[in-house]
């Protein structure tokens, strides 16, 4: 039940998630790892204030990748990790949210798998359940929001992925959330509008959450086509829909409008 | 964009998520909070070895609420904190997992509100990362698990909620997670399989994610109902069905079968 152990003579990854961005947000096995790693490969999302708390020897590398700038490919990044590992450091891979959400951890456990690495995932906090708890409002609502859903608006390709579940995601009795949706939500609102969501179905857009720049915007799924077009953001843009709060919530005094 | 200011006189409130169990999966922040709390009102999930964090000379005051048991009243729970942090005191309510995350959280939300007290909201590790963290595996897959989903098994009355979206949870392409699973995942079982989902589905049972009682089972969507029924354990269920692993993955070296 425990993570692997390491062979002789070969390294061991920990793979960090590092939450939405606070270092407050990291979990305490986080900032353990953190402290005590050889080799810390980092994303500019899980970089900043969060590697503060890295042991002042490791080797900080960083492995950027952000969404519409060029970045070293999923595979280099896998390549990267595996050399650290063979070398017989304790690495620590970093993951912002939570390592298993959209992360493409898949392709780096593979990789590792394949030379006989052993690793542990260390789970950490998603942005939604960031977003959500700056909002002031819970990500489920007991009699009008019992499903949760999180889709990615960034497919293989960049684009919006295709064959999307509509009967799930138009569903008015869901809360979804969207990571990274800011340059595909326009098609995927018509979508949604096509399939029946009331255009006036609440949504909340939320950048640099728990960060010093976090913004919140409340709106509905119908405007806010028009709202992502205008907002020069390059950070990674979360957006929530569904019946996110009623009068009783804080969803409108937490947020901007 | 920050928590509410407490009122001259009135109370402040923390919801602080506590994770899956295991206290170092607290974040930073939830452990600041417990150590500065004057009272921490706690659910059976979200005690144990998390209170070692608390203030010594907080007040602890335990409302659990367990699947199966009796329990105080979710209205007695928010009457309560109320009443603390209407003595002005900062009053910590410990939640389980993410306190967004089918927590109950609204219900006290609106509470406070009506009485006028402030609030804030601090997420945490839910225990379906926790869970997928510990066998190894994501929870999304850029391929074939691209959708991520959370239900609950138990609804309003205890039973399986009505009015399931089955084309969503029938959808062999999401990974589902449904929470406090155990006594109805027959019904919604037979269910998946009438809406199409194959019965040799992956299914992964977690209980005691992330403590020393953690126990992962491997199974199918068609074989889990008899399974759980031989199960024991009065400790809330985690129950993960979809695209769960391929060979490349450590499913079945981190689960017992």
């Amino acid at each position: 039940m425990s993570a692997p152990k390491a062979e002789a003579g070969k390294g061991f990854v920990s793979f960090v998630s590092s939450g939405p961005g606070d270092p407050d947000l990291l979990t305490v096995k986080a900032v353990k790892r953190l402290g005590a790693a050889e080799a810390i490969l980092f994303d500019d999302l899980s970089s900043g204030p969060i590697l503060s708390h890295a042991n002042p020897d490791a080797d900080l590398v960083g492995v950027g990748k952000r969404a519409g700038r060029p970045s070293p490919s999923q595979d280099h990044v896998s390549k990267l990790l595996v050399e650290y590992a063979e070398a017989g450091q304790h690495v620590v891979r970093l993951k912002s949210g939570d390592a298993g959400v959209f992360g493409r951890l898949e392709e780096e456990l593979t990789a590792l798998r394949a030379a006989g690495i052993a690793y542990e995932i260390i789970p950490g906090v998603t942005a939604a359940s960031a977003a959500a708890a700056a909002a002031g409002i819970p990500l489920t609502r007991r009699m009008t929001a019992r499903r949760l859903q999180f889709i990615t608006g960034h497919g293989v390709t960049g684009a919006l992925p295709e064959d999307l579940n509509m009967a799930a995601l138009a569903d008015g009795e869901a809360t979804t959330v969207v990571y990274m949706g800011k340059r595909t939500f326009a098609t995927l609102a018509e979508k949604l509008l096509e399939a029946g969501l009331p255009a006036d179905t609440h949504a909340l857009v939320a950048t640099g959450v728990s960060t010093p720049d976090q913004e919140l915007f409340c709106h509905t799924v119908g405007d806010l086509p028009a709202v992502l077009r205008a907002m020069e953001t390059t950070a990674p843009v979360l957006i929530l829909y569904g019946p996110l709060a009623d009068s009783d919530v804080s969803l409108e005094e937490h947020a901007d409008r």
